[in-house]
């Protein structure tokens, strides 16, 4: 930690500033600049520090130096996570390839999905079953029926699936049932709900918020971790930016970024990010080539018929040309679909 | 809704989706334009009818009329809403003051908050005993012991207060101590959550999203409304820039933009908007001079001394050179402190 | 300058650190903290150092800690500094009321415009007469006949005004003419630009970016200020942002982030910040309230017919109405018109 | 162009739209919806005709339908484009790589860059003698100097070169020199400069602006065409947003989009969008997977020594290991080197 002083900051301002943080336990570095004083805080990490120091009399600006997530950090755990869901496994050589419809809307529609993208390539199942909807008057999902819907489709075609929870009562519900828990951008920072998942035994797949920085991601990773869960997968989704042309900004970048930061896998939801169908092709290979562990595709039998999110859904037909198109690209990164 | 055809759009393509609109029973008009086809398209709102039209073949966009949210809206109930918490009224004359620290440490720095804040003309306190926090080992709150605290301390200085619930399974016991439940932003789209204050009695001020948009933030707002609770006040807290100068960019336009679609009082945060104390007072001048219903104001006996948010707390002294720079303005808008 | 090394770095990387640092000419303070090695750099400003040691193998990233702008810091000048445009004064007690059209379409409307704001209360005219417009098949100014009309006008009313200069080699032309040169936002970084205006002896106006950091708009001001022009008066007007409420979202904390770091006058623009109506007045209430000097707004005596910016321009009865709205703020704030 | 009026627009407000446009020459089509009216405006674009229309009583808003870029679009010109320097060609099946410094400092760097990165595989160099600085007082170019050693050393090596050019003055000057003039982001807007270079019949490269939306960007390139220049190439470098961890975040979606709305082919700036050396190589391949039609990287003989963007420069090693890692995507996606 760095605190920079006033360029006006009077000795017994500075004084104060370095007794409080001696009496904290803190060794200091101090530095006479031209214009200020800088000094140097050396000790471990304690939560609000930074914030007491910068409340200070004289004080410009505290700026950290160590991050700010711990277990989720490479500096913890130096290789990779692998997390294993069925025949998937994340963070080795496979690119894991998820797809289905945004929400469950029945046996049918499921079963019909659930063969066509295994057949196709994909290695997991998804589909919605508590659906989290900006309007209180959209489609909510079918809840449980909708979990017992996944949970027969999954058995009988033999694909796992992932689903996600929004209510921190029904962590134990879904659990039962699913073989990963989703976390949805808009739940990214529900403290309650990450600390429920991380009490169970589940793989979980946290999204990215709307406007979560990287560093803010991780965090929430590291809740999950702090209460003994390892089995995380990240997921970007895309980010909220000016730009009107996609519904999200989809933020490749972070792909190789959080690979040199932590040991957790990192998967791309194109699907959402752009919320539209001719680029969900295009931003699968690139997410495959800038490294990502695996791919999150919205597949639904007939798009235009959908409950939710039909135009950025892929027919069967458009996910089988989204296989051919990536596998290239796969082989090239030395993977394996 | 307005339903803009491809360029290309064959005239089958064009035929399907005018079918489809009328079996789900809309009126159309259409019009040949120079380039493309329009179709005008007549009728209630229904959820999901956008999305099924814009995932058909030859659609270009589906161009939304009417505003998605209803109970919230200005054509639903045309005079302001008043929200009454003890003797604070949001929604007329009143420009209702809320004080208080972020967090609740102690009994004592209550005390003597709600005393001081009161004295110098707050009308509410405020104080957090549930702590949504970035990091999971950041202080989290002293919860059912700081509820009790903000019980006593409020009755004893006789001042009403806001506090936040950050877990649906906790709004009933919030509910029975606070004066109004607090959504903080990470919550804004906790659905689970916003329906069980809907479903209590009691008013809620209901925080902007960090990114949200003012729409889904008046739609957040209708998930209250649509479960029977109507005491509803929105707060502004600022919105997520790239803007490095302040933690947020405050958005004050969506005062006047709020007013203008919405009967529903809304305030404003400036102490966690802007993140630095020394813009508090500038930017309540500004809130007020906007038409805002009030403030939200971080207060702390000693804030380099708080467990979080010191740098954007006033001390005692601060508070009441807060409320001397506001009174002119207050004044100026017709209002009363 | 504050250099932060990696983890793993060996102590061969940071003595090449500190060798080329030394080299340089600059003090070091050496921190071995718990995780990393921290050097604090000590010595005057040179443009380039930063960007060298953070190439260097073994460092993590710089943090600067001196402001990269000199002249235009209160550092530098410690009292405001006054620009003077015939009656108008920016920087001192006057709220400086600018009104007029988006571009200069004709004698009789400018003509008519220029007695309606000023017996309405502006003390200066505004009026494009070189328009920089999005599309190439828009109107693009009267050019140097708007500048005719302008100094005509001007003369005639009594009223001085500032159009805007987009062309370097229409420097000197524009100055031959006009009270104050305008820089518009799209050209904020138009370093070219800059100088010639910093050359010229006229008082500037220089809008703030789309999307500039405060620290860039101050930087662009200082290339005027270093070629000896410091008459220039800063203009917040708007910065893009996500929400699609209004055209961009006016950062009002900018006024008095600016006032801590320079000396220079800000003033506020909220037409062209809401590109609505209806948000003028509230926002230039608050902008008054939050401590700007002056407003520029728009005015047209047909908003409907206007060749630009219709939508957001007020008419002569709604400008006599903002007056009104603003005038108590104004003296609220110790102000005068 | 659809004008939807307000809830209470009374039928006088909406004749009085109506009239205006039977005069504008344009066909209306009259829906009366549930709440309000909505006229479908026909006829051919006539620039401000939507400004005028918002700015009339009654009106809510106008929406666009017609895309404003002409020339541009797929529309105008349904074959790619193909922009041909040297033996490089833009938007064919090759995959055109152009490397160097962002600053020409001396022949020495020039050359020894030129001949590593040819001999990498490399097909043009880029190197610039003009610097568009945020700051005054960095290094702002050799100027003239720069353009001769950049010729000299393309001739001598063999590989033609694009350099910026940021005064419209100097247009002539640069193009007696260079094989292909660059725009940057910060002059994407800048329409003096974008009409001289259209003026010119050299291929231009078009970086997108800092916060400019892809319509903006296309727009501006409707600049240079409208000039009668049709040789473009636009660059993708990175939009403005909240995310820290990268100077900026590359829009990757951008390259199918324009691909879906132009006939110009589309390059991708990894090196300046990142700001990082070690993301150059990951979201290379990414821009290669995505169907870019080549890529703009920043290469520097000792990039700690460089005068400008050293910390997201490669050295050579670096940047054969660059051509390593994307040669298997460009042979996926069916092109060359």
């Amino acid at each position: 930690m760095i605190v920079v002083m006033n360029i006006g900051a009077t000795g017994s301002q500075i004084d104060r500033v370095k007794e409080k943080l001696t009496q904290m336990g803190f060794g200091i570095h101090h530095s006479e600049g031209v214009e200020r004083t800088i000094l140097g805080v050396i000790g471990p990490k304690q939560p609000g520090v930074m914030e007491s120091i910068e409340s200070m009399e004289g004080v410009e600006k505290v700026v950290p130096i160590l991050q700010p997530f711990k277990l989720a950090s490479l500096e913890f755990k130096k290789e990779a996570t692998r997390v294993r869901v069925g025949d998937a496994e994340f963070g080795g050589d496979q690119l894991v390839v998820i797809a289905g419809p945004c929400a469950v809307e029945s046996e049918e529609q499921m079963m019909a999905t659930a063969k066509a993208v295994k057949q196709a390539g994909a290695s997991m199942l998804r589909g919605g079953a508590f659906k989290p909807r900006t309007s209180p008057y959209a489609f909510q999902g079918l809840e449980e029926e909708g979990l017992k819907i996944l949970k027969n489709v999954s058995e009988t075609v033999g694909i796992p699936f992932v689903t996600e929870v929004v209510n921190p009562n029904d962590v134990e519900l879904v659990s039962q049932y699913a073989d990963m828990l989703q976390i949805g951008a808009r739940n990214m920072q529900n403290f309650i709900l990450l600390k429920e998942v991380g009490k169970s035994n589940k793989p979980v797949m946290l999204k990215r918020g709307l406007s979560a920085t990287i560093e803010e991601w991780l965090m929430a990773a590291e809740y999950i971790l702090s209460e003994g869960n390892f089995q995380v997968v990240l997921c970007e989704r895309g980010i909220r930016t000016y730009e009107p042309s996609t519904r999200n900004t989809l933020d490749l970048s972070a792909v190789p970024i959080v690979r040199r930061l932590s040991h957790l896998p990192v998967i791309v939801d194109p699907s959402h990010a752009s919320g539209k169908r001719h680029l969900v092709a295009p931003l699968s290979r690139a997410a495959v080539a800038v490294g990502a562990d695996g791919l999150v595709v919205e597949v639904h039998p007939s798009p235009e018929n959908a409950l939710s999110d039909g135009p950025q859904s892929l027919n069967f037909a458009g996910f089988e040309e989204l296989i051919q198109t990536i596998r290239p690209i796969v082989e090239a990164m030395g993977r394996t679909l």
